[in-house]
This record gives C-alpha cells, sequence and structure tokens, in this order.
C-alpha cells in the first residue's frame, strides 16, 4: 500500500481511527531500529531515541505553530484531552473549581468533568442550537462566572461535524483571564490549529497516525498542571518513557496529511457534498445533520438520520455489504445512553449514521454506497416488527393495548419497546386520531424521551407534555396539529 | 535480526528496556494490517482488531496464571504501576487513606504516594537491610495499623536485583485483610508471575515488547477502581482506543521470552556469576551489591559500585568503549538527588554501575566487558582531580583551607565540591591523623549524606555524627578506627 488509506475504500469511520498511513508505516519500521530506547537514557541508544524524539517533536510544533517546548506527547487522545481539562483546572486552582464547556464535547471531556465532580469540583454546560452550534453567548456568559477556572470546546463536533466559534470564544475569554481548551481533534486533519487557544490537543489516529499518541499543547503562561502523577518524562509533562517510534511515525503522517490538506479537503468536501444532496432524495424520511454552510462544518464527515429505524441494525447491514460507518445509536444492550450530541441538538438518536471519509476514499466508492444505501434502509426497516416498510408482508404488531380515557385521549403503551419502536407507534397512531386532539404514548426506552420530541419536531407535531409514571417508564401527551 | 536482541551484545542495560524482540516486530507488522481499528467498533474492521485483542488478552493470562477478564492492557508499566497502587486505595477507601510501601520501590510508586499525600493521603515506609530487601516484620507492622488501606512491594528491586518477599507478604497482610499490589516487573521476564498477589503489573518493554503497554492484573474481589477518568476501554478500567498492534507485539514477546526462561534464565544467571566474581579482583575499591546467595535475586542483573568516582563518568567512559550500561549515580547537574534505592540500603550513591543482561549478551561479550572494565575505571579516576588513582602526573588537589580547632580536630571544608570528591576527600585526609582521633568533614553535595556513611561502614571507620551548618551544608565528623 502506498497510497494513504488504499485497500481501504469502504471504510467510512475516518472519525474513528484510520488504517497506518503509509509514511507512517514506514517512519515507525526505521524508528523502531533507532528509537526504542529511553530517550532519558545516557548510553548510545538512548541518545539515539533523543534525537529522534527531539525531531519529531520540533516538527510538530512547526506544523503546529507552537514551540517545541509548548508540546507534550501522550499515550492517546483521550489522554491528552483530559489531561489538558484536568490540568488546565489544576493550574487555576485559585480562580476557582468550576469548569464550563459544550453540551457535544468527546465524551472525555464529561468523563474529566464527572471526575472533578467527584472531588469537588463543578461543571456547567453550555447548550447548542439545532445545528449543535454552541450557544457562544451563553458559553461567554457562564465562563465569567465567578469561580469560574477554565472553559474546554472542541473545534469541531466529532459526531456531525459542526464547526464551533473557538477563536470567537478564546477571545472573548481572554478578555476576562479565563483560558480555553480546545480539542483540535478532527479539525487538525484538514484545517487549521486553534491560534488563539492557550492549550488544545490532538489524537494521532485521526490523520493516519499509530495507537499511542495523543499531543497536547499547553502554551507558555497557561497555568497547566500535570493532573496526575508524573516522573522526568516529556519535561515533568508526562509518565513512563516516551514511545518514541510511534511518536516519530504519528508525526510523520502529520506532516504528510497536512501537506495535501487543502486539495484533499476540498476533494472531500465535494465527496460529502453528493451524500448530503443525495440521501435526502433516495431514502425516504432521512434528514441530514449540521449546518448547511460547507464552511461551518468539517469537509469530510457528514450524519444523517433515518426514521423508523436503528441506527445499529444499518451500521451491520451496510458492514454487510462492505461500507463501514459508525453511529450515535443507542439501540443497543450495552449503550443505554443515546448520545449526548444528538439529544443536546434536539435530533433524533435511534436512526443515526455517520460517515467521514479518507485519501483512500474515491468518488466511486461514494457513488457504490449512495447505490447501495437506500436498499440497505429498505432492508432493516422491512425487518423492523410494525415497520411501515414491512408492508403486508410483516404485518404491523399492535402496540400493548391502549386504553382511551375521558380527558386526554388514546393512550398508546409502548413500554418494554426499544427504539426505535415507541417512534414508530407514535408515526402510526397519530393519523388515526382528528387534527388537533391528543395522544399519549407510554415508553421506557431512554431514548425515547429526545427521539419522541425530535420526531414531533421533524413532523411539524406537538409534543404537549411529558410526566413520569408511578409504574414506570414516561407518558408523552402529544397533539395532532397537521 | 532473527535472535532476541542481536546485534545489541554491548546491550547491558536490558532493565530499561530491550529492543524489540524478532517475534514482536512480526506479530506487530501482522497486527497493523489487521488490528488497526478500535476493537468496540462495529464494523468488520474493528471487530478484527477485537478478535486480536481477544486472543491477545486469552495468552498474556494464561502465561501469568491470571483470568482474562482479570488483566488491563495500559500505556506503560509506569501507568500500570501507579495505577495499580491509587486503584487499590480508591477501591479500599472505606479502610483508610494510608499506603504502605519499601524503601526501595520503583519512582513510580514514589510518585503515586505523593499524588497521594497532596490529596489527604499518608504512606508508611518500610525500611530494608543493606541488601536491599525489605524488613519484613516492619513491613507488616506497619501494614496493620489502622487506617491502611493497601501496600505494595516489587517482586525484585530494579537497581540491585534483589528478591522481595512478596509470597509471605501477601499472606501475612491477607490475615488482616490488607491486599497487597506487587511491581511484578523484572521478575516476570525470567521468574514466576505473583501467585499469591491480588493485584499486580508488568511492563512489556522489559521482555522486548514494544514501549505503550503495561499490564495491570486486579483479581477477582480485589477491590480495585479506576484512579483516573476512564471510558468503555478495558471493560471501564482505562481511557482511549487499547493499542492493539503494540498490545499484540507485546504478547508475543512475554510468551517467546518466557518459553526460553529456565534455560535462558541459568545462562544469564553464569554470566552475572561471572561479573560479580570478577569485578572485586581487577577493580580496585569496588563492591558488589545485593545479596551473595544466587536464589536471592534477579538471574540477569548485577550492580556494583567503584569507590571515588562519578558513575555517570564511568558509564559515558564504557559507553565509549561499546558497553551501555545504567547508574544510580546522583553526579550531574540534573538529578541532584541519589538514587533512593542506594542510600536506603545505605551502599555509596557516586560510583554504582547497573548490568542488566538480555539474550543478545553471550559469555565472549562478559568478556570483553570485564576486559574493559578496570582500564575505563582508572581512566575515570584519573579524570577525577583529586582522585589518587590520578598519581603524581595529576597531583591531588588540596580540599580548601582546613582549620583545626580545639575541640574536634581538623575540618576539611569540601563544600562545593561535587560527589564522588568528598569522599575522596576523607579518604585522603583521614590515613594523616592518629587511630582514634577525629577528622570533621564540611560539604553541601546531596550524595555526601549517604556517601560518606557508606564509605565509613565499607572501610571499618567510624562516622560519629553529622550537623546542619549555619553557613550552608553539612559537617560529617568521622573517628579513625584502623
Amino acid at each position: 500500500m502506498n497510497q494513504p488509506g488504499s485497500g481501504h475504500s469502504g471504510y467510512f469511520d475516518a472519525a474513528a481511527g484510520l488504517p497506518l498511513h503509509p509514511v507512517a508505516a514506514e517512519a515507525m519500521q526505521a524508528a523502531w531500529q533507532d528509537g526504542w530506547a529511553d530517550p532519558s537514557r545516557l548510553t548510545g541508544a538512548g541518545r539515539r531515541s533523543a534525537v529522534l524524539l527531539d525531531a519529531a517533536r520540533q516538527a510538530a510544533a512547526a506544523e503546529l505553530g507552537v514551540r517545541p517546548d509548548e508540546l507534550t506527547f501522550l499515550p492517546s487522545g483521550v489522554h491528552a484531552l483530559q489531561q489538558a481539562v484536568l490540568g488546565s483546572l489544576a493550574g487555576r486552582r485559585r480562580a476557582g473549581a468550576v469548569l464550563v464547556h459544550s453540551a457535544v464535547e468527546h465524551s472525555a471531556v464529561f468523563a474529566a468533568a464527572d471526575w472533578h465532580h467527584q472531588r469537588g469540583g463543578e461543571a456547567l454546560v453550555a447548550g447548542v442550537d439545532p445545528t449543535a452550534r454552541v450557544d457562544l453567548a451563553e458559553f461567554v456568559e457562564l465562563a465569567r462566572r465567578p469561580g469560574v477556572a477554565t472553559a474546554v470546546l472542541q473545534a469541531a463536533n466529532h459526531e456531525v461535524g459542526t464547526r464551533q466559534p473557538v477563536a470567537e470564544a478564546a477571545g472573548a475569554l481572554a478578555e476576562f483571564g479565563v483560558p480555553l481548551v480546545v480539542d483540535a481533534g478532527h479539525e487538525l486533519v484538514y484545517g487549521q490549529p486553534p491560534a488563539a487557544a492557550p492549550i488544545f490537543t490532538a489524537d494521532a489516529r485521526l490523520w493516519g497516525g499509530p495507537a499511542g499518541v495523543g499531543l497536547l499543547v499547553t502554551r507558555q503562561g497557561s497555568r497547566w498542571r500535570a493532573p496526575f502523577p508524573v516522573d522526568e518524562a516529556e519535561a515533568g509533562r508526562s509518565a513512563g518513557a516516551p514511545n518514541v517510534p510511534a511518536i516519530v511515525a504519528a508525526v510523520a503522517s502529520l506532516r504528510a496529511t497536512r501537506a495535501d490538506r487543502a486539495a484533499e479537503g476540498r476533494r472531500l468536501a465535494g465527496l460529502i457534498e453528493r451524500i448530503r444532496d443525495q440521501v435526502p432524495r433516495t431514502v425516504s424520511d432521512a434528514v441530514v445533520l449540521g449546518p448547511d454552510d460547507p464552511a461551518a462544518r468539517l469537509p469530510h464527515l457528514v450524519t444523517f438520520s433515518c426514521l423508523y429505524l436503528d441506527g445499529e441494525a444499518l451500521l451491520t447491514e451496510l458492514d454487510r455489504r462492505g461500507f463501514a460507518v459508525s453511529s450515535g445509536s443507542s439501540c443497543t444492550a450495552d449503550t443505554l445512553t443515546p448520545s449526548h450530541v444528538l439529544v443536546a441538538m434536539g435530533a433524533l438518536t435511534s436512526g443515526n449514521v455517520r460517515i467521514s471519509l479518507h485519501p483512500g476514499v474515491g468518488q466511486a466508492d461514494v457513488e457504490r454506497f449512495l447505490a447501495v444505501l437506500p436498499d440497505a434502509v429498505a432492508a432493516v426497516r422491512a425487518q423492523a416488527p410494525g415497520s411501515p416498510a414491512a408492508g403486508s408482508a410483516a404485518p404491523p404488531r399492535p402496540a400493548a393495548p391502549s386504553r382511551p380515557t375521558a380527558d386526554q385521549g388514546p393512550v398508546l403503551d409502548s413500554r418494554g419497546r426499544r427504539c426505535p419502536l415507541p417512534v414508530l407507534d407514535l408515526a402510526r397512531a397519530l393519523p388515526g386520531i382528528e387534527v388537533g386532539a391528543e395522544l399519549t404514548v407510554l415508553a421506557d426506552d431512554p431514548a425515547a424521551a429526545s427521539d419522541l420530541a425530535a420526531w414531533c419536531r421533524m413532523r411539524g407535531q406537538q409534543l404537549v407534555d411529558q410526566a413520569g409514571l408511578d409504574s414506570g417508564g414516561t407518558a408523552y401527551r402529544v397533539r395532532r396539529l397537521r
């Protein structure tokens, strides 16, 4: 393989990590010869490692527009992001113990915030609009509150690609001395490093670097303090001997990827536009998420939601047909909570598919995908019991007995039914009542709360209210408006 | 390279990490093809990664005598050790916040203990005998105190090779319900995993695995709780996608290394005995550290101290002659504190050399080393100003003016002189006073405290007392006994 990602033309999940970039593979091979030793050792082998590490650090720093001594290599992007947040909080302890972040950050930020909370800290969360863009005014207002030590904002959202106003946020926060930590992650592949951020992080797996390398930039004067035990590694900012061969490979692929980033970004943006344009035309009841303006989102990523289907079932169906995608769907037994990003946007969480492209994907691959998709969606919908698409061959299974009451109209008991079935039940039952009348859906799937609300918004119907039930689950009252 | 460590026959620093084992290189190469994806993904690539990871976990668990679900892969041996300690403390918070460990643990344990202390916890330290073996009675007595949550003991010391009584300690502690965390590190290469320890750790770099892999075993019922933020990786015990290719390689080299461990352990023990036997014969004023009994120490590691020389200068001299060794010496500007292991043993800290062998080192390499060593030592001693070995060509520089006082005899002002010079000054001056008389050495090098005491023990002289000086440094009063 000489082209990045060649042999992976059906892999549409770049945002979950890429196969090793050819230059990374080559660099790693060489670095295992000369860079296997601990670079802090005074032996010849140690010095050769140190030379490789220094060179990699300088090259990466130049690429990121920072000084070499501002760059720390950590064991993963998640490690880098968590330690960026917690280290900024530790370094600013005197200012207070409050962390501000958006509602759509990477789960590593939520994990760090939980950890901080368990130790007496606090987190304030700024909301987002339906495209997942943070409410900048709210973000700045929260960050200005007394006791705020630091604030975190992603450069672009990892699930729907929405770019966040990090330069504006960093500028506003600088006025009252609160530092901004930026999860630069996905934006760094084809975009620019966040020049205004005092602290930012990246994950080498997103540009074809090996696992085992996260980048943490702590600019001079940023008051970052290692939140976990360290040793002498990485100037006292990390623990354990640095993984020199992996770092060398990660930096080689960063440079190679970013050398092509303008042309490759344009090419991938064209493919993404094609998907955004085609999916709503060829797949019924599908909506594309994120902002319409291409400049407001990542060039290589798109997410859409299909009503009346389980995203993970679609993921499996597409995988069977040779395409790897991702889903924020929550319809499996092991992830009971729906994607916090989709919930915060008010989007449907159950039939969600994320596509993220890379240099190994061409126009023909995308056309192949678009040709396969409608059929795959139809196949999954046909499997779901009670699906409208199932037709007469698989008659919809009626919901559990409904019991109309005098004051609130018919009741549909969807308890015990997993997503997307509660939404399906509502979609089937609502046309049966008069415009202006109400229907109550009882459901206990955790995704129902966001999905019933999202469906009503998408379909122009009204979710009047919802109330917990003594017998378990929630009652959702829906008024038919059209 | 097909033999482990071939091409590294002058590398005598195995305990600092080995070059990649040939089977690790091969396994990693293959795993980068099939194991690059995040194993938690439901795509084909994710499933192939998960299969590789599961197979590696099962193979490693079988090798270590544990269940696969008791084994967690972390980013380094240091990460594993720190999280073993802090996770055991977190899981046993109800029992108290006191940690017990020996005085000669790896610096990662001290870093974890410091971190714990900064957060209100406490650490009690058990001393060791002059061979570095922990005082088991004291260790057990400390662990029995109220509020002790957990205790840590290494299987074998990383600087001098002394085996610790981990089975006895684990058994004694189990009687009153305090778990033992064992740093199995160096012992795992040619020895046995600590069967009695509820929690233990290892570092793949010690057996030719790649950087980026530490092993943490938390046996069922051991009440370990992740001390830092985690995600779903490694059953919620780690953060960030696991580094599957590195893990596969680490496990392949663990099995390959341990398949030969009996024969290889015997072979290396023979080479080490040869070094232990020869060094005191061919190098003047050299002492071998650690227990005499070969069963009481690691087969592949030996440390000796040479009086009147700077260990790091000898390290550099040996490196120039083609041999890589390690030094616990403290005579460089960037490590101002002497090795805590050597200090705890009461050994000389300044002229220390650690040799640790591996499968790529043969008898001929050791003989070559032994032939070179006396000359290298003489060359370094000749460079040191004031060295007895320097002879008339480089006359000893007199110490700063000494001023005899009525009550305490002559005073030698060695302040401002770095190790090994204060010891040299004492060695030169003591023969000039009468047997039974006293000499006072003033010194401000941090290593002087342990080194002057160690020298007196080695030479059968008496360190009467020591006292801080208002003008800086310390006054050491020495009585000539012979």
